[in-house]
């Protein structure tokens, strides 16, 4: 196997210099398999396998059809949440660690929130808050949680630390449904949740800078120290 | 190639939901790709697809010889790293957001750094700086500088952290060299950035952790705002 290893990896490294250096942008379409496999002399499977390989980073797309082909993709956060997750499974990172990660990154959100914040995504973010003083649940509960840092992560015109946010916070989807499970009082750390989340809204509404960043803070690391994660999450 | 696409997109999907349930771990190895093939009912090469994507994202390692096989990765900082590249050379994100996620970053890692350097770390730090006030040239003064930051970051025990600080630091290694190739006046900026670098040294050393993020954070911004990067980065 070892063999058939190196050509698919000659051709995954050509396509990725070729994306680094900028001769092949998003939405363009690549050679065919066959010119490829003669380019850089190698198997077609190869060209194949290396294909598939970018595919499913979400580096390439794969289409059939009259207009198909294989095309340079668009797809970043999506990408970027499977990837994180993944490795943040994988890895086992520190509850801790992950903390004073997300911190800094909504730090950098909320702030761009309050710098962007349209009368359109304020009414969002409401609507999710709204949402959640209504379920009990934890599973929907989580998923409109995860929503609220997500909407507030996009009212700020800052993509790549939004893709991380979001990235970060849907690697923690799971771990944290589970805490909140099996938490002997979730409905009186669920108050305290919509409580944290009205004051981001609040200091987001009023454009305030300061108060936002340290509302946001303080929520998420009220939340850590008490969910009943393992010290290694995930 | 659609139905053929669906077969390896299984086997992927299942590999990395063993790995996000935790019933694949670090340093586990697979099942034969004969006995994988059989349980998921698809032909072996979607099965092996499916693992060169994997081996490709730095999830699993593949191995030839006798305690060979294919396992599940611990390679960490190498898949992040390479992956970013890709998203950020994909993306285009703005140098303005990149610079506002490497101060959030930076700031993270500084401060841990301030918690958990020894005079190891210290050392090895002030080695690279030593190094950097007798470099000229832009490509080796560049190597060394993305050296200083990721020696910060280590000296700090935030493995997430550092990871996505060394991560987005490198991949901005290509667009800054080209700007510190470009510039009229290299001469003078290379002297701003060793006395910006032996002030974030000097706090370190002191463990000030708010000297330390005050000088992180005005030395990424005083290099952002002098680099000639165009306004769509790497």
């Amino acid at each position: 196997m070892s063999h058939d290893n190196r050509a698919w990896e000659v051709v995954s490294a050509h396509i990725e210099s070729a994306i680094l250096d900028g001769s092949l942008v998003i939405g363009q379409s690549l050679p065919s398999e066959r010119e490829l496999a003669a380019q850089l002399g190698v198997g077609r499977a190869a060209v194949r396998e290396a294909i598939h390989a970018l595919v499913a980073q979400g580096v390439l797309t794969s289409s059939v059809g009259p207009r198909g082909g294989t095309r340079v993709a668009a797809l970043r956060t999506e990408a970027l949440t499977k990837f994180l997750r993944l490795q943040v499974a994988l890895a086992n990172f520190p509850v801790a660690d992950i903390t004073e990660v997300r911190v800094a990154l909504e730090r950098t959100t909320v702030t761009a929130a309050c710098r962007d914040v349209t009368e359109e995504s304020l009414a969002r973010i409401r609507a999710a808050l709204d949402r959640m003083a209504e379920v009990d649940d934890p599973e929907e509960f989580n998923r409109l949680d995860t929503d609220f840092h997500v909407l507030v992560a996009r009212a700020g015109n800052n993509a790549l630390a939004t893709d991380m946010t979001i990235a970060i916070r849907e690697s923690l989807r799971s771990p944290i449904l589970n805490a909140e499970e099996t938490m002997p009082d979730w409905a009186h750390f669920r108050v305290g949740l919509l409580s944290q989340h009205e004051a981001v809204y609040a200091a987001l509404a009023d454009r305030d800078v300061a108060r936002a960043i340290a509302a946001m803070e303080a929520h998420i690391r009220h939340s850590y120290a008490i969910l009943p994660m393992d010290q290694a999450s995930a």
